[in-house]
């Protein structure tokens, strides 16, 4: 999916969600558990009910690979069954890969053509020829970490060098060499507030993907005010408010009913910043 | 494994090589391709024709990932193999995972508990929380991504900050907070030559695990120079050089040849260094 189709899908509707499937076998409603195949079944239902609210899913990978066969499996359906019932849906892999130029081509033949994904998120430290790969594809694109969600963003990703940059601010500055905002956007968390102004600095087109709100705590409001341009140029995502707001029978309907809240917040702030 | 049966392993068999598993199915003998299962069937000849010369193994994840759920069976049914028929050998699963907590924590049980691999190779780029939950298994190993062997290593990892200490020196720094030489190594490669100097004043004691001899050009001999330690400290890895040695029949034959070469080198570095 190409930038401009993306930003139509979210004018359309009025949202800029993200549903993250980081589907759990432990976590989904114990009445799925004897489904064929229950990481599936959870996925469908899931995609079916929230799929009118938001403009993206988000697999992460790891919970998938946790369960082997039978979880590659389950990722497979998942796709195929977006791809096939979803197409105007932004399919990302949240597998934060990064490797050497050949094994980051494999990679990227994996998601891109096997998979037919639109996005991956790739880690940055192994530097260019770890990313570039990734962006020889027409109407993918490349997700690279910049500033995290998590505790641990503050380790090394806000490290000043020498000039004064911080490593996060490198990262985005030399990435534009390699790619483009229609071929690459950022991951940076909700949490980290007033630091998107500092992100929008540097990078005052690009898409970011934010995680972090919700369970990790991010406010919306706080990533549209320092966040938003003016085709949106956000992708917030959301995974355990939505996927396990219930674990009962009524999961589905209960994970459309955050999906539609979130949603409504959105509408919100599309219109407020003049998007709609 | 633990630290102290990997030193008794390396001197029982003179050899601190570990050979790279990163087995493309476009690119092994095309006699193999009408097996059933051509990936784990290359592997098990590869594995029998090395095993003596060795003593570590390391898959590649993206190399199964590729084939998708052929794939991941083909790494299933090699590590079981591994498991089964060499179980003094030290197995790594080649990811360079990292992701926030909980995920990391997911990615630890698939690799440790599933598949009971022995290490797995990790990126720092999210700092503490995306690596401790690694760090909770008795004799399994984190292998943290400090200077890598590609191009791209330019571009963060030597990076100074406002000290004067590089990127990869601070994640050796910090990360030694978190886990000790007895589960936790790092990733330096071959091509980085005298830097392993600035690598052993950091972690004297800690075991390396060295990519690039080979097909990326680093020297065996530079790397033990400088990186060597007491009680030998690496693991030196080949892929390319070795698995696809030959591509006709005789490639299991010729990949024995080759990692017998290496491991002959190998035993007078031993020697010289009086480990031996």
């Amino acid at each position: 999916m190409n930038r401009q189709d993306l930003i139509i899908e979210i004018k359309n509707k009025k949202s800029f969600l993200c549903v993250g499937l980081d589907t759990d076998l432990r976590k989904i409603p114990p009445h799925l558990t004897e489904e064929e195949d229950p990481i599936f079944k959870f996925n469908k239902e899931i995609i079916d009910a929230t799929a009118p609210y938001c403009v993206a899913y988000k697999p992460n990978l790891a919970f998938y690979e946790a369960f082997g066969v039978k979880g590659v499996i389950a990722f497979e359906k998942t796709v195929r069954y977006l791809k096939e019932n979803y197409p105007h849906h932004f399919i990302i892999a949240d597998a934060k890969r990064g490797d050497i130029g050949n094994t980051s081509a494999m990679y990227a033949r994996t998601f891109f053509e096997e998979y037919d994904i639109d996005a991956i998120t790739v880690a940055p430290y192994m530097g260019e020829d770890s990313v570039t790969p990734f962006l020889t594809y027409n109407d993918k694109w490349i997700i690279l970490l910049a500033l995290t969600s998590n505790k641990g963003s503050n380790d090394f990703q806000l490290t000043e060098n020498k000039n004064g940059q911080r490593l996060f601010e490198e990262v985005l500055y030399k990435s534009q060499k390699w790619g483009n905002p229609k071929n690459m956007m950022y991951v940076v968390g909700a949490t980290q507030g007033k630091m998107f102004k500092d992100v929008r600095k540097i990078v005052p087109d690009s898409f970011l993907l934010v995680p972090g709100v919700g369970a990790q705590g991010g406010s919306l409001e706080d990533v549209c005010k320092y966040g938003m341009i003016k085709d949106c140029g956000l992708l917030v995502n959301s995974s355990r408010g939505i996927i396990y707001a219930s674990n009962k029978n009524d999961f589905a309907t209960v994970a459309a009913q955050k999906a539609c809240e979130i949603q409504k917040e959105m509408e919100k702030e599309l219109y407020a910043h003049d998007i709609l």
